[in-house]
């Protein structure tokens, strides 16, 4: 593999950085670890990190086309893309627009009652803490990001709101939510933070638009079976199917 | 006593409302009764209550005169005070000088780390779901107060902290954090949000300057021993033990 030569950066619980063919690039690579709940739920879901690499890659193109800067450069193997390194803001951000998930244990609300408005949260990234939601109080006194890079990742992420929401719903899925990350780029003295990360049936949650059925990680959550046959599900509708087919019959190594 | 005869409006915790002599007064009274981890920890502290309403009559008053709004009008006797009728904002909020408390727990921080600047957080008002951490996105999206609002409460937050952190640093207290409600006073068809509730060992966390020691409910909350006598220290300290020497003996119905 392509990667066997290279330097590991850093592993997280999804995803692999290895030091990447020039200065400021990294390779980042898809694992078929799942895990849920702070990590103590684990599996191997055969396939899935091929299909997030090419939703992701799906995406963050598309993204790039409409003016949304983001780490992606070029996806180059089935389980391995090609991208900009940036300094991770230690923030998972959120954006919600029906209500699922923690949100729905924390005020108590209905799961699938539609928001009055898409909602911002963000959450400390902090295994050790458990990802505690957080204010921008905390963020800027704790000097996690400054209040231009908070304004400039809420104005990002309600813009890859509209896109992804426009994108899912072309495909008959509504987008309940969804959790992104951002980096800083260094250019010089100054910096500024674009996406990066992924988008992918890990980070969204994604309900068919007439059955209600999810086609995400909440499956593997809840022990709903057809984990991998949803994220595929996904794929295919979004017309990236192209050249997955072996990795649905759990062919691809 | 003079509440027998008055329509009790509302019960919490520690206060009781009754019905005031005029449309929009309302008679706060100050029970001796104890709370702590949402009502599982529960005592009577004789002669709390009458400490309470001395020390929030003193506060609120001096409030007033620096110009913040508040909701005090007299105290009546030892365990009754006058206030207007607001709309209560199902928020507490938090401000934060130095860490502690659920704080600390939080962000895995050690308790007593004085914070970079200080911090205001909101929390929802909701015992059934334990008075969840919300965000200014939640708020304004659920409801609970209006941008305008919000930004009120923020700027009176900091000039109440302001107030708080010198009465206390005089008689050697630090003010490591404290916990205010803000209420709609409707004129017309408008409304503006003032402060209210009450200021006391109750809601805030007092160290004294010197030895550390807690001079507030932590005392309760942690089984500390002397909760009544470190409240009357605090009322002594700020001059306003006149006629309060019996409430020390528990004397006081």
């Amino acid at each position: 593999m392509t990667t066997k030569n290279r330097k590991k950066i850093y592993e997280g619980k999804a995803k692999i950085l290895y030091e990447g063919p020039e200065p400021g690039t990294l390779v980042q690579y898809f694992k078929d670890d799942a895990t849920a709940f702070n990590g103590e739920k684990k599996a191997q879901l055969e396939g899935k990190g091929v299909i997030n690499n090419r939703i992701s890659e799906f995406v963050m193109t598309k993204l790039t086309n409409i003016g949304v800067q983001n780490h992606f450069i070029k996806r180059l193997n089935l389980r391995e893309q090609l991208i900009r390194e940036v300094e991770i803001v230690p923030l998972e951000v959120v954006c919600r627009n029906v209500v699922a998930g923690s949100m729905a244990k924390r005020f108590g609300l209905p799961e699938g009652q539609q928001l009055p408005r898409s909602i911002i949260e963000f959450y400390y990234k902090n295994d050790a803490l458990n990802d505690p939601l957080v204010t921008e109080e905390h963020i800027t006194a704790f000097n996690w990001a400054n209040t231009q890079e908070i304004d400039d990742i809420l104005a990002t992420t309600l813009r890859v709101n509209d896109f992804l929401s426009g994108m899912f719903a072309a495909v008959g899925i509504t987008l309940v939510d969804f959790k992104i990350e951002y980096g800083r780029l260094f250019e010089g003295d100054f910096s500024r933070v674009i996406l990066a990360d992924e988008v992918s049936p890990d980070s969204c949650r994604l309900w068919d638009s007439t059955s209600g059925e999810k086609l995400d990680k909440d499956r593997f959550r809840r022990d709903m079976g057809n984990v991998i046959e949803s994220y595929t599900e996904v794929a295919k509708r979004l017309g990236i199917m192209g050249d997955m087919p072996k990795v649905i019959e759990g062919g691809v190594q």
